[in-house]
């Protein structure tokens, strides 16, 4: 089934894993978006000969972005670059995919680990949402934009995880622990609900998003989900946001997931 | 009423607001722990007052300790110090405390903030648990320990708040935005919830509680509790938690916050 994301999408980490297969879905769908923007921190890299490959079956709707998420310049610039194509300076679609998971038991964990994994997991995405703002704002005001809400019109999904749930910690903490992992992806909620309160007022949606357990470096090998399971139902649940999904956290088969 | 609170107690950011009210009663509880811990990070400094003058008061009781949160050296140190001084090498209590708050809406956050407040409310509690540990293992597998978990065998209580319930979001972020607060506040809940279950084996009881609002320095003049009140509630909540409080969320009057 073909997702209807429309207008322009931006993806972040989009080289490998499930970024990539974000991107290869979104190109080859029926009805494509008319622009998608991979960001990827070494788009001329050995780690993005994939991406390269596809943006060049799909030249005219794939633009490879260098974007490191942790570096404020490399998201300043990359914003310049994609704001210059924009039709009308406006992104439809902001999916903060990229993130980083470093294994930790408490034993393992220190003042390191946790401050980088927050830095890309969780400031990451709001650096790059404030970035793009005026972008999505310029979207959700677009004379013809729609008046509901949607990934249509303005969006930004930012991918967390089911391990994120504090509810549901005494469940998930035993089977993996990753101390700064789950923390950053907590926070991240915080986060996505802080800024979704804060934006639906200019018409833009903001949800957190989990893709389920996928094969992908980051899942593993024993992970159940394919990327291209994982993929198409997070597109199905993206393309079928509305008002009443603002600041939830939902999964890849449009569950709902406790804080 | 005294609150029972026995043993040995470190409580961090003693020097004011809460944290000097929380040394406070406890030296001055008709039935007081046998040791406090008061730790500060400049206990020479012109902040730090009014501790001195408590301590003074209480020199059997009080042992004021050097201990900036964020610094690992420091907390080492304060480890060294105040294991030496531990009876049997048992730490009962570990109230961690010490936070900051930057107030920030969306456009007043960048990186420097989110990683700042984060280090401090989220990194800081995590690092002195860590460092703490084996006088809190300690405390709670003495021969005479009671089996029941409790704040008189061992436990670490992380000083949280209603604004890091990421449920009830929607309700209070417009009165207060402080994004960098609210999401570091998240994932220090995310954490608690993380060591308690991690913790729980060595009967060592985690737990995060919300000390009202409060009228100190962070929590402003217009904020309806005394730092009494509060720590009165506090003090009562702390000492009558048991198993069933194991990574809870309550709030002074003893009632549960929603993640
Ligand atoms: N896989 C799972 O089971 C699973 C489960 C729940 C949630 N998730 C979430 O799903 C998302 C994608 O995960 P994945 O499994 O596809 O992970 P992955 O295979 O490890 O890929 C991570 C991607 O993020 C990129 N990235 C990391 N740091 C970056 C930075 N500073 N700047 C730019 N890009 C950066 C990586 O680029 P490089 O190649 O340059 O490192 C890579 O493209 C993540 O948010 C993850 O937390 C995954
Ligand atoms: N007040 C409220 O309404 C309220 C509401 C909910 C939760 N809380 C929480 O209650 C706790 C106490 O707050 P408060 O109102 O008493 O705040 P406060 O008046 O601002 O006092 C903060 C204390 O933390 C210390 N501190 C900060 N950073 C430190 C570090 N790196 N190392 C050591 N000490 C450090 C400060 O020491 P210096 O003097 O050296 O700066 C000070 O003693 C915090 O966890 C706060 O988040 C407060």
């Amino acid at each position: 089934m073909a997702a209807k994301i429309s207008g322009s999408v931006l993806v972040t980490g989009s080289n490998r894993g499930i970024g990539l297969e974000l991107v290869r879905q979104l190109s080859e769908s029926l009805c494509p978006p008319n622009q998608i923007f991979a960001g990827c921190r070494d788009p001329n890299g050995p780690k993005a000969k994939e991406l390269r490959e596809l943006a060049q079956k799909h030249q005219r709707l794939i633009t490879l972005v260098c974007l490191d998420t942790t570096n404020q310049a490399s998201i300043t610039e990359a914003a310049r670059v994609v704001g210059a194509k924009l039709k009308d300076g406006s992104l439809n679609l902001l999916i903060n995919n990229a993130a980083v998971n470093i294994p930790g038991s408490l034993a393992e964990t220190g003042e390191k680990q946790m401050m980088e994994v927050f830095q890309t997991n969780t400031v990451g995405p709001m650096l790059l949402t404030k970035e793009f703002l005026p972008y999505l704002r310029n979207a959700a005001s677009q004379p013809g934009a729609q008046s509901e809400m949607s990934c249509r019109r303005s969006a930004v999904v930012n991918v967390s995880t089911l391990i994120a749930s504090i509810e549901k910690c005494p469940e998930t903490f035993h089977g993996a622990p990753m101390y700064p992992y789950r923390v950053s992806k907590a926070a991240l909620n915080m986060l996505t609900r802080c800024l979704a309160e804060d934006l639906k007022k200019d018409g833009i949606l903001v949800m957190a998003l989990h893709p389920g357990w996928v094969k992908t470096d980051m899942g593993g090998p024993e992970a159940p989900l394919s990327t291209e399971e994982s993929v198409k139902g997070t597109l199905n649940v993206i393309s079928s946001l509305s008002e009443k999904h603002v600041g939830t956290l939902l999964d890849w088969e449009g569950k709902g997931i406790p804080w």
